[in-house]
């Protein structure tokens, strides 16, 4: 390829109005780079009478007949949601144009239909903003990590729901109040379904877990619990035994242990308490990390912002300038490999443990029947305290490892024991030792 | 190319051998990432008889004839030091062969000759390995922030120093103290040099900068401080004022600000106080991590092993596999850019910070005299604090941000004040706000 590289720019909200000005501000830098010009050949947005800041010449409604002009090399995908952004990708594939794209949301629900037209095409599909912001890690799992073995990655890969959690822990503030303050500082949107329940992080977890185990993960196999229901009595008690809540994002190989089915893994995304000692426990407001467990490299971590224009640009633009040498050099990139074709563990089957307190009568025996429900569920009981207070005593019990549903039946069991007057606070624990 | 990939293997040791038993045992899953199946083709070693656990017919000590062979695909290079590695390197790019190194001190001094041979080739130069051992950072300086522009990278890595400073903070020891111990359990080598007197950090710094700022930079253009010369005394002052000292690997872009010469780099290796607030401030021992600033990304951090024979393979290993994916496609990935051709700033002009503590004479008028020899060198101070004790008095002061030259001409002035009875700990300050 030679002369300039042309650019269609799809949707020109937050992250695409960074992306063009990045594109007309530094096209020098980012052409040394590329190794040839770039320039934008256009902009599809819905309505162009709301975007007075962008060169009118370069604005159109017709979003399909960008994708697939034939000046156009690279196609920037930022308008999020499954259609049309679904039918332009496979446009732009199908017409010989490389992607990239921000949309966790269809990538964790088409990932690989949309790869395998972008391997069919002989193009490239990169999405590092997807996950994480600017945080490099969707290239590292891809590339860097790609001679290792992953075991496991956490994640706290949702800003929003990072910012409410640590005013929690930071005020003592419940759950709706700490909302209520984010909605105010634009950290949450209007409607925070997205966020809160979980459904942006468990996209994330998809794509994630996807890379790092090579293997089809979607969204759909992500095992979703939001944070509406931690309470302000869940965070003090994390704070009692040395921990935080955080929203995190569990992917795990699961070993087989020679067994017929083989390895599995297991993904989901759900409040729990990590030990305050934890490097994940002090990436605080509207950070994102990224924890990755690898049989060789060992323990790793990424850190940094996980949205907002300015950050997802840079993410978005790293790409771009890639897949734009890849032109060059007339060879796409590495594409993305599901061989292993892992099967995914139903969270019920998934080892997890649990913090647990509770309101008891405080007389002889109550913590003997309550060890007893634990152990009829084959849940073993990692350490347990109680504390008095007259004639009732709160009893705060950290199980061991268990299959989530045992773990969840023993709870179901203790709300029904006549000695229990309460179950106060349920919350996963993770990164115990 | 079809068939299968063949790998050179060149050295045997530590990681070379970590290497060897990663193709041979995982050859099916790095087969199924590449898109065709890999084998050793040979591994060079001075002294086969060294090495029993490698199949005889695989030895060789024609490291020059094993790397020009015909069914040679790729060369791995894990000798360490100039030459020979530099000649193999070579004779690997002239033969059209792409090659995975570690090697950090041949890299800074000979990236600019190295890259030039292999592009000039077509064929591919990575070295992962070279800098924080399993920390994916080159690759995303390279490619994943390629987009962006960096201003800033501050490292931790090097293991040995830092578990050194490390044991100093938690025992209060002295620095022989702790590199005995060090010495002891294997963290620190017979001859420390490299390492304690800062040589193998500032390899890794000229690496960081010439990929982060697309500039040429050589390890003989990084100013390079040791921490043998960092007293317990230090490390307790650190404490006092709420940091913690590290060596650091500093590697700045200084704007130019309009001036004729433009911007310039400034890179360097030191100790220096952090707050303990800094997210570097917490990574203790062997481990190694690396805080990246740019100007979209904003702040970043990549956290890991830095050091050991599995750690530094997996990052081996990624870069063999994706330099094999591109021997697939047939086109070599993305090269390394020194269009920006940036001057080296000299230390003595490079803005730092300094934090001293005096001996004083406790008596009126020499607070005002030293503050004195601070402004008559243009440097401001922030803040002072005065400790009586009899007839002396202690003070603690941290300066503003001043060329390194006039705050090392301040402590030479004060040196000689006859009011100020001894310097007892000069060091410099990073990320104070």
């Amino acid at each position: 390829m030679t002369g300039t590289l042309k650019v269609a720019l799809l949707g020109c909200g937050t992250v695409g109005s960074a992306v063009l000005r990045a594109l007309q501000e530094q096209a020098d830098d980012l052409g040394a780079r590329i190794g040839c010009p770039v320039e934008v050949a256009g902009v599809a947005v819905r309505r162009p009478s709301h975007h007075p800041d962008v060169p009118a010449h370069l604005l159109t409604t017709d979003a399909h007949g960008l994708v697939t002009r034939d000046d156009v090399d690279l196609v920037v995908e930022v308008i999020g949601g499954i259609e049309p952004a679904r039918s332009l990708m496979l446009a732009a594939f199908a017409a010989g144009k490389s992607v990239v794209s921000a949309n966790k949301a269809l990538l964790a629900e088409d990932g690989v239909v949309l790869h395998a037209a972008a391997a069919e095409a002989g193009v490239d599909l990169y999405y590092e903003a997807a996950v994480a912001g600017a945080i490099p890690i969707l290239r590292p799992l891809r590339e860097s990590l790609v001679g290792d073995q992953l075991s496991r990655i956490v994640g706290i890969v949702n800003g929003t729901t990072n910012y409410i959690l640590s005013r929690m822990a930071e005020t003592g503030a419940g759950f709706g109040e700490a909302l209520a303050e984010a909605t105010e500082l634009g950290y949450a949107e209007a409607d925070p379904t997205a966020d809160v329940d979980g459904f942006d992080a468990a996209a994330k977890a998809a794509i994630l877990a996807s890379l790092a185990f090579h293997t089809p993960v979607a969204a759909a196999d992500v095992h979703r619990e939001g944070i509406s229901t931690v309470t302000a009595t869940d965070v003090a008690r994390a704070a009692e035994i040395g921990c935080t809540v955080k929203l995190l994002a569990i992917c795990e190989r699961v070993p087989g242990n020679g067994s017929a089915t083989g390895d599995s893994v297991a993904v989901r995304v759900h409040p729990a308490m990590i030990p305050t000692s934890h490097p994940l426990a002090s990436v605080g407001g509207a950070f994102n990390a990224v924890f990755v467990e690898a049989e060789s490299a060992g323990q790793l971590m990424f850190y940094g912002q996980g949205a907002g224009g300015e950050p997802t640009a840079s993410a978005v633009l790293g790409d771009l300038v890639a897949v734009a040498r890849n032109r060059v050099t007339g060879a796409p990139g590495p594409g993305v490999t599901g061989y292993a074709n892992l099967a995914v563990r139903p969270m019920a089957e998934t080892p997890t443990r649990y913090h647990v307190s509770l309101d008891v009568a405080d007389k002889p025996g109550v913590l003997a029947s309550v060890a007893q429900e634990f152990a009829q569920h084959g849940v073993s009981i990692s350490t347990v305290r109680q504390t008095g207070r007259g004639d009732a005593a709160t009893l705060v019990i950290v199980t061991h490892s268990a299959p989530d549903a045992a773990l969840s039946a023993t709870i179901n069991a203790l709300r029904e024991m006549p000695a229990v007057r309460g179950v106060t606070s349920v919350l996963r624990v993770e990164g115990l030792q």
